[in-house]
């Protein structure tokens, strides 16, 4: 472990200079003007990031970042943590819901090993970049060291410029980590800021007693760090190595005008960091669901963020980013194949 | 025109008793149980429908019907009549928005002409099922007689014998007809029934003015035929013949046990012709979406129907329906597709 100094990627601004442009292409289309709604919007959008009246979707990749948790020992998730790295042996064997909605989106996907506490088989889609073998227990100690947060930032990055090279420009990040919906909570709660409690939900199926424990011990986390509001030290206090890969993950595909598509609760907790380190991130992020872990809106509030789908979903690994990704393809499908009122000759509108 | 008389097809009631043992296979997926929300309920319905634990979808077929309508002469729409037409050219030649979203879901789409104003040029992908040149002014008179609609019913359901014949199992009704929202706004109001100014929306962009005179045009429609709950008489009294195409169209998939996938406000007006004729047909229909006409909650709200997107669309054509696709495709996909704790060697929650 060197202590690799990390500094954020400057992220460009959108390219608003393209909005009247775009805007006009989507009002030529054979429709009534605005009634594609927000698949216009995302049509712009996708236009801005790319600095492009024709912006095109290349190789849309799912990225899951896999990590372990000390504070799983403390009973804050239904399941037993190894659960992690059995989960990312059902990604790598085309077996999970990630699986089966990325085939259907022709998504490609990427499996990180962030830092699950064991040693995992090799396998081709499996990229080991591990920083430990799960986190500290953020009962008792701050879950990552500075050091360990900063090369969880870079390794983010650095598997982001590796999908680009590929020849991706979208990257939908997921996650899979038992107890991270701890992290999540504990992250959105100082940065959002919102009151813990309202940050904490049924996670992976938490209810009735076990839900109640989870909210105490999560108490007691922020109680040890109770004024942790930037944005570093928040994922050194909370972990986990999968949300600050996801982080760096973000921030250098905003640098490189990428898109993000942004997935559930954890996953937006890691996108509000990104958010607290650099604003601009989130002009290159799409929004694709509202958790059915009810909470998940205080991060998208504080993110401004729209979700796509209000689906009750809260499965995590990019699921909801991977079903929300056929709308954002049609967004920018209808702005590239739809004929135009002339093209088709079709009468315009003859009343204002 | 013969005076063919039209019974309703019979309608099977969904397989309840398959329930338990759909729930089981949905609750052994390797996921928390409940995390995939709405898509875990479609799954259950598709298989409840089918009458089977293992429901598959089978060439999913968008079905657009099109139709003139007298009353369009009235100035209710933006756009002028001879558009109905022009985009059935569109259509058939792959340039509107429903051909661009059913390419990216791999839809068949078929086009019928149910009363278009005019001739139209044959084209392998057009079933010519004309019932009228479009419809008679409904501002004078009704817009269909009983023997027109019975006939627009008949030749709905035998346009959908003919898609089950190729193999589908699953379609996605759409229309085209300038002036159908203005039909679509007399049904819901009489058939709701809901009060007519709630049921008329912006529609194709009429705004100020324009959605003014609109409604008062529908006002002095409703006042010359204001008692009609009937749902063939609405159908009679208001039009138009794609939307009575549509509710035959509905009527004979359920009875076939083939899924119906709602688009918007002209589609669900359809749909509530259909559950007023026989109820039993909505356990056969899954909604697309909420329209971005506001004016389309009240049709939904009569038939109880949960809407999958909400983003702002009013386009109809089907479209809705088939950016709502993929979900429902992947509701069934992970039915199929996902390893179960047991197949995948995945350990299941430890605490309640």
């Amino acid at each position: 472990m060197t202590d690799r100094p990390w500094t954020p990627p400057a992220i460009p601004p959108l390219a608003q200079h393209r909005a009247a442009e775009l805007q006009a292409r989507i009002d030529f289309k054979t429709k009534p003007p605005g009634s594609l709604g927000r698949l216009e919007e995302i049509a712009l959008q996708l236009g801005l990031m790319q600095d492009t009246t024709h912006p095109e979707l290349r190789k849309p990749t799912v990225v899951v970042f896999a990590g372990d948790h000390g504070l799983a020992a403390e009973g804050v998730s239904p399941f037993p943590p190894e659960v992690t790295p059995q989960m990312v042996a059902n990604y790598l064997a085309g077996g999970a819901g990630i699986n089966v909605f990325a085939r259907a989106a022709n998504l490609a996907i990427v499996v990180v090993d962030a830092g699950v506490a064991v040693d995992l088989r090799p396998h081709p889609d499996l990229l080991v970049r591990k920083v430990r073998y799960g986190t500290r227990n953020a009962l008792h100690e701050d879950a990552m060291t500075d050091a360990e947060v900063a090369l969880c930032l870079s390794r983010g990055a650095e598997v982001v410029a590796g999908v680009a090279a590929s020849g991706c420009n979208a990257i939908l990040p997921g996650e899979m980590g038992i107890g991270n919906t701890s992290s999540a909570a504990l992250l959105t709660s100082a940065l959002a800021p919102a009151p813990l409690d309202e940050c904490i939900g049924i996670g992976a199926g938490h209810v009735g007693p076990g839900l109640a424990h989870k909210k105490a011990v999560l108490a007691k986390v922020q109680q040890r760090r109770p004024d942790v509001h930037d944005p570093l030290a928040a994922l050194a206090a909370f972990g986990g190595c999968e949300i600050a890969m996801m982080t760096g993950a973000m921030l250098e595909a905003a640098s490189r005008r990428m898109l993000i598509v942004v997935d559930g609760l954890i996953s937006t907790a890691a996108a509000l960091v990104a958010a607290r380190i650099d604003p601009a991130v989130t002009g290159y992020m799409l929004f694709a669901h509202a958790s059915g872990d009810r909470s998940h809106h205080h991060a998208l509030q504080a993110l401004g963020g729209k979700p796509l789908l209000d689906l009750g979903l809260r499965l995590g690994e990019a699921t909801g980013a991977a079903l929300a990704w056929p709308l954002i393809a049609a967004s920018a499908g209808f702005l590239a194949e739809m004929a135009t009122f002339e093209s088709a000759a079709v009468s315009q509108r003859t009343a204002p």
